[in-house]
């Protein structure tokens, strides 16, 4: 297999914490090589969340696949000094030839559950650490506070606005897929188009208005040029006086064929102003111009404006969106659960974990609604649920081709329909009860005994 | 100019919002393609933040300089259907041949100082809007966010330990890069030492621990590999256990001339570990063995470790850091301020801006700390300050090198001594005082009355 030139940011092995490198170099010195597990779950989801929808599967698996040191990767490692030739030579040939077990992405997860697990050889189950946490936490956290935004606002087009504030190139291609399997309609950015076909939205910025002499020309030139696709911003200058505009433009371009779809508040109290331009809009005759709102929104925002019956077709959702600014991070990680054939542990203090090998069962009621979840040893079976872990890859090969966006998106609100009432609120509720199995809890004794020392 | 196959993720002018486009079209059809003046500027710091250190300013031209259609990117725009040939046209030959006035990286600013200015044809300065933004408010967030917590822990050694945990590939990179510019020593991000040069630093995880059948052939093998990097984690199993065995490793290794240099502690109270570890390590005749705190450490604890005279030499620094989790995004924006000659702006309700190309000077009292901004004209001048916005670009090409960042984190903290002793605070304070040129306000009133139709 011949060593890449160089390598996209994305796909590179070496944006990677320094510790992976300094302990495959002691894996190789020691051949420590047999077969470990790793799982990747999340200990606590955060307390302004009832649920988590997973996400990132997909570019895991690509990434997996893909991931090679280039030689200009390889030759700065040897120069940084801090390893030996057994470990660049390792590392030439490195590619990921493990398995992974998953639950399929749009499943919904909660605390301490395992989410991936990966078997492989130990220094390549180790080596994947970072960019598996790095690109599994932040879809799954804008796939969640997608679907939050759904739950407030069932029937609003919503549309992804945040691109420009999702933290740098990486972060705002993969929110616009992730939002759109946690509900949203679409996004307004171009890239997420192209690489998953989410539907594109978008009209016009201020500027667009600022540049031209006065408001009423923008809207005529944007006519001209969008004919299909006019959604007219009203709130440059005076909102009431935009919103007598875009109807009596609608009014010109009738007899052309021309549709005005909707305008855009962007500014202001959004319920106070949609509220005006609604009725400044149906007394002109124009009750089937739609009223777009955006500018600072999120669920609990939407929750109020939608209750209020806010006359709000749609809503561009952005920064709140797509860094998930209530709750940025998550609280997860990628463990150890056996080396060599043998459960392992960690028992620090407040991050102790279970230890082996285990699979997760979801317990539905008669209204097929989540009652509770079953985490047992991976080789525990039962016939009342079925194991949410499946296999993806094999020898380091997918197992299926890539899911489509839209067919997770469907599994979303499959899933989000199994969610009892008090996980569906925004507010937060008392956790899903989780169960552990007997024979789980037994291991967990029996790997303390064996490694207390 | 050849069209490139491909883009890199980072390079592509298609990560942007589809409005951009739209507008685009616009433009070209009513040939406005006269210079148009925009401002990148934050509307308001975050309430948890006395100032802000301007980063990012260097991806920013290296994406302005490459940015290129591809043809792959072209025909998917052809297809959409959204736009005619005259577009497609002018994207396959863009390339920005603007200017660029900004402050130099590391520069404190705080709310409403335009911070980069944008001097182009109307298309092209409308088109970079959305990675601008993108590119700015990131870096421009995580410098911040490790400047506080340099100011927290003046003396501790502070490594970014961020990367599994930021939003993407790019945000960890460049996470790593803004920390090192706000004054931390280095990060665990290999790839950040390949593209940065930020000093790498690493140990093992508790996965090497568990992988092993005790903890004390781990620090051993640990020991064998890494001589002369040998910091041992401490608390997988038993923290106090962790900590005598370190220190009998060190007596171990003394006559083979190796050191022990440090252990690390990941969980519990880290003030409350690093006393007891400090003691047995000294009681053990260690008190060479420093000691390194990670785990969910924030400003606020560094600060309160600090001033409780904790025993921890560095601090590994994660997620707070590389989300800016308690801020994690700026109300910043880029609105266009002059086109065609005429100055310009939004009267949009609590998002007005001052029209037209600015200027900023900054005025230092007789101790060399800032008393106030001055906002003004681009051609007023004064004696007693120096302009704060410099030429970085012309005709879309850059007038000096790239800076080094340790050139960059040389002048933060440069900057970071002219801060005023209330803005040294953590905790919120007054803001800073911006003073509005006469001149300024006087051009405010004379565009509104112009565009008041």
């Amino acid at each position: 297999m011949p060593i890449p030139d160089d390598n996209t940011l994305e796909e590179s092995p070496l944006l990677v914490d320094l510790y992976q490198l300094t302990m495959l170099q002691s894996y190789l010195d020691q051949q420590m090589l047999e077969e470990a597990v790793f799982e990747f779950f999340v200990r606590r989801i955060p307390e302004n969340r009832n649920f988590l929808l997973f996400a990132g599967l997909e570019q895991l698996l690509a990434f997996l696949e893909r991931t090679r040191f280039s030689q200009g990767e390889l030759d700065y490692l040897a120069r940084t000094g801090l390893f030996r030739r057994n470990l660049i030579d390792y590392l030439a040939g490195f590619r990921f030839s493990g398995s992974v077990h998953a639950m399929p992405e749009g499943t919904l997860c909660f605390s301490n559950e395992p989410i991936v697990r990966i078997t492989a050889p130990l220094p390549e189950a180790q080596l994947i650490e970072t960019r598996l946490i790095n690109l599994l936490q932040f879809q799954t956290l804008i796939a969640t506070k997608a679907a939050r935004c759904r739950i407030a606002a069932p029937d609003a087009k919503l549309v992804d606005f945040g691109l420009r504030r999702a933290h740098g190139a990486e972060a705002g291609l993969l929110a616009a897929r992730a939002c759109y399997l946690g509900g949203f309609d679409g996004t307004a950015n171009v890239l997420a188009g192209l690489h998953y076909a989410v539907p594109i939205l978008g009209t016009m910025a201020h500027a667009y208005i600022q540049a031209h002499d006065n408001e009423m020309e923008a809207f005529r030139h944007f006519a001209d040029s969008q004919p299909n696709n006019l959604i007219l911003l009203i709130d440059t200058y005076d909102t009431d006086r935009g919103a007598h505009r875009a109807a009596e433009l609608a009014d010109t371009l009738l007899p052309k064929g021309v549709v005005v779809k909707g305008v855009r508040i962007d500014s202001g109290e959004p319920g106070e102003e949609a509220f005006r331009v609604r009725r400044i809009l149906d007394q002109a005759g124009h009750p089937e111009i739609t009223i777009f709102a955006s500018s600072n929104l999120d669920e609990q925002l939407l929750q109020k404006l939608v209750r209020r019956g806010a006359p709000i077709d749609g809503y561009g959702i952005g920064t709140s969106l797509t860094t998930s600014s209530d709750a940025p991070f998550l609280n997860c990680a990628y463990k150890l659960q056996e080396y060599a054939g043998i459960p392992r542990r960690k028992r620090s203090s407040g991050k102790a974990t279970w230890p082996g090998r285990k699979q997760l069962y979801r317990y539905l009621d008669s209204r097929g609604k989540i009652e509770y979840d079953w985490l047992c040893r991976e080789t525990e079976t039962t016939m009342d649920a079925t194991p949410l872990l499946e296999p993806v890859m094999h020898n380091g090969c997918r197992l299926t081709p890539p899911e489509a966006p839209a067919d997770i998106r469907h599994r979303v609100q499959q899933q989000i329909g199994t969610l009892p009432d008090s996980l569906l609120s925004l507010e937060p509720a008392p956790p899903l009860p989780l169960r552990i199995s007997a024979r789980l809890q037994q291991l967990a004794q029996d790997t303390d005994r064996r490694f207390n020392r």
